[in-house]
């Protein structure tokens, strides 16, 4: 059937999307979301059909841009248009949702035309509720985890030890990765560190280092800075490691499940050329893990599936009942880590956790420990790699902290009694730092004056949450969190359970 | 935040989608397909969120013509937008993800957004995904008819013994319902037949009935064709009865996958009330069904669920290895069902089929058995009652075999070799009819000269293609099916496999 292309303008990410009239539809025999092969000028496109009734006439076909660029096609000129084959993967991701293992090359289709877009979101949705539902086995994972990698961009280095650090998240105020890859860098070590903005947090590791230099940097700008620095601090998005992930996550975020986890996570590290991974599995209430015992499992399960890539990891699994040292938000964070590395600032766990981390990745090369870590830090070696970081991503490395701004509008919270800080709701912190702009207003955020276990007085300022306007200032007021929990520690009774409103969060594992 | 209306000319469905810029989305601190409640002059709607860069500016949202209609607002007014809260039927559905059982008020919430468009296409697929790969209860089953029955139209009848047929389809030139509703409702009893128009086959009831009569009647004139014909011919889909079933067809379609046949098919037999069901399990080879062990599994299937609602249902187990009658496509197999009514053919399996089962639906109600059918026949009476069915729901009663249209354009097929036909395959015969034309042509089809064990001759005519032009045929063509196996009984060898193209086909069955 010949059809005259109408080009829309309509984005549609990069899925192969085309419109036609019921009626034409009906005429080739299909329904919506069938595949269709469009051909135009000795080239051929298979897209996914779109069936309207108004937008687009019998005897036209609506086409999105992105498919119009790839045929050569311009408004009124006449597509070929036929039923198109059934693409393998479709045949592949069809036996998984009946239940069945898939091998490698069934995978690698599947990931293939998730990245190229041939496959709707309809199928897409099946695929991962498949996953969730049967479960992956161990070769699964592996093939998936490698199938990511090779339908994205690699960064290839000529250096022989290349470690890596990755959080599974959830905590707010963790600004380790920005005091752990200078230190490392400044070690001698190469450790190429990608990292992505916040999805549920107050901030991401992209966000905070964002205040202190570019992180939108290409494979090649990145390639450079590495090469000259050992290391970096770069945001993913736009680097094209393993960019199946990017699709997947969209469908899963709504959903609230998360089967592709861990060859998400796996392939980035892969796809930089990591040989040493330290993952960091925080554990507690108000943390994404709640016990050591869950903790524990992850860890095998990210340290099997390492073996398999050929990648030698160990987890550590840290305290992640508070926040990490005293701010929250992608500005105070980045001046408290920058604090930290001039030495002006003791931030005792900030410290501790980015030295032992560093600490474990030395043991595994075999170049120290977290002694060395400290003395790396204590030396000011890592403020000056910090700063060669952000000198070659594009940033003014003489950035003092005085120069990073912090929202003008802020908001003080009192203690309600005398006693000691029990426990700090680190889901309340996150809404009200999000509530106050963050992670899109850098410059929102909070101030701790107070952690676990240190006495306050009635009416002593607990916290601050900053914003850049009063309407913002407003949202937080309404939110009526109460992050802090004081008592005396012989004070049994922790809470009266009576009529409560359901607040379900969703978490989903930084990646 | 407030935003300024932008109505969007695009069809969305029954789908409440709205369109934000990203950077309010950002604002808001959504992501796509977040829900936002939006408010405007007293009336407020959730709506899911789809984000742009270009054809939604800041400031700005864009609504579908749905929802613009339900608020009443207009181009550039100001709506009041905020994130809404999170729907209960996602909970459930999410319950449903992670392998619980739902209750009936879990699956009710769920249909209910589903009809009213408030959960999104990925939802809809991850939850049919589940209910596919954890598998039903007995009582979810329930649940999910109920649901889908009072989420809908029902057809209220003030007839005490309501009968009804269903059949699971697959079989080419199954013209049984277009015998046995006239016979059934000639015998006294209420029949209130609703149809389907064919998705995979050559052509479905809906499609046979309207070569005779309108089909396409809203609720309130198929009542009143029942109330005074005691039986009726109707399209099921403009009824709104159980909409959830258009609405998860579209996306088990494109999955392959059906786990909600069973609700869906009961739902509608319960909305218009009957009390005695049969239903027609095509088996054998080329059928949906391929075994009678496989037909009884899931005859017990839908008899238990049956018993849950309360509607007597026997199944028929019924030979489906090759097409009924000899006639295959909308016209040519209203034209053999008129003729059989007419006494002019003595079609015999055609005739068979349809008077045992109605035999069967006689044998529960206790008025009578297939002898009681076939008498029926032969007396006109069931000629008659069509021709008054016809002519209430706005057809010409007087019609004549003779005025049904066939395709100017044949294509005839001859035997290639002495023998009989020991096989036929109905998918190939189904293939040439639809690359004929059929369904949408009514006119295109199949006539067969020749069934399973006849004696034919090398050069014989065996089957003529019919379509209304000639480019229809050169498709038919290209096909390269050989429906027809013939041999001698005692030639074993039925083929050698050598390399062959894979070609799988997605059978849906009939609702």
């Amino acid at each position: 059937m010949q059809l005259r292309a109408k080009v829309l303008e309509i984005e549609a990410g990069n899925k192969k999307i085309v419109v036609l009239n019921r009626e034409d539809a009906e005429e080739l025999g299909i329904k919506g979301l069938a595949r269709i092969k469009l051909s135009f000028n000795q080239k051929a496109i298979t897209c996914i059909v779109n069936i309207a009734e108004a937008i687009v006439q019998k005897g036209w076909i609506g086409i999105y841009k992105e498919v119009a660029k790839i045929l050569g096609v311009k408004d009124n000129e006449l597509i070929e248009v036929k039923v198109a084959e059934y693409p393998n993967s479709l045949k592949y991701l069809k036996r998984k949702i009946l239940g069945k293992r898939l091998n490698y090359f069934e995978i690698r289709e599947i990931v293939k035309d998730v990245v190229e877009g041939n496959l709707t979101e309809i199928e897409i949705a099946s695929f991962i509720t498949a996953l969730h539902s049967f479960g992956l086995s161990l070769d699964e994972v592996t093939s998936l985890t490698l199938a990511m990698v090779e339908t994205g961009k690699k960064l290839e280095l000529k250096r022989k030890v290349i470690v890596d650090k990755h959080s599974i998240g959830g905590v707010p105020g963790d600004k380790t990765s920005l005091i752990l890859v200078p230190i490392v860098a400044a070690a001698g070590l190469t450790i190429p560190k990608t990292s992505s903005r916040a999805i549920t947090n107050a901030a991401g590791t992209a966000d905070r280092a964002e205040v202190l230099m570019p992180v939108d940097l290409t494979i090649e700008e990145m390639k450079k800075v590495v090469e000259k620095a050992n290391g970096c601090l770069v945001w993913g998005g736009r680097l094209d490691l393993a960019p199946a992930d990017d699709i997947f996550i969209q469908i899963e975020y709504p959903l609230g499940i998360d089967p592709l986890m861990l060859p998400s996570i796996m392939a980035k590290k892969k796809a930089v050329g990591s040989k040493y991974l330290v993952i960091d599995i925080p554990t507690g209430r108000g943390s994404k893990i709640k016990t050591i015992g869950d903790a524990n499992l992850l860890a095998n399960e990210f340290i099997e599936l390492s073996k398999k890539l050929f990648i030698k990891t160990n987890c550590a699994i840290t305290y992640g009942e508070q926040p990490l040292g005293y701010t929250i938000g992608p500005a105070l964070e980045a001046k408290e880590a920058l604090e930290i590395l001039m030495g002006r600032k003791n931030v005792i766990d900030a410290i501790d956790k980015a030295t032992s981390l560093a600490g474990v990745l030395f043991e595994m090369v075999g170049v120290g420990n977290k002694q060395t870590a400290l003395e790396i830090l204590k030396s000011g070696k890592a403020e000056t790699k910090l700063r060669e970081i952000i000198s070659l991503q594009g940033g003014n490395e003489g950035i003092k902290p005085e120069d990073i701004e912090i929202g003008n509008y802020g908001l003080d919270f009192y203690a309600e009694k005398d006693g000691v800080a029990l426990w700090i709701d680190n889901t309340a912190l996150i809404n009200l730092a999000r509530a106050a702009g963050a992670p899109k207003d850098k410059e929102a955020g909070i101030l701790l004056y107070k952690k676990i276990g240190e006495r306050v007085k009635k009416g002593e300022k607990i916290f601050t949450v900053f914003a850049k306007n009063e309407r913002k200032l407003d949202r937080v007021l309404k939110l009526e969190e109460r992050p802090f929990g004081i008592g005396e520690r012989a004070e049994m009774l922790i809470q009266v359970v009576k009529e409560q409103i359901l607040h379900k969060k969703t978490f989903i594992l930084e990646r």
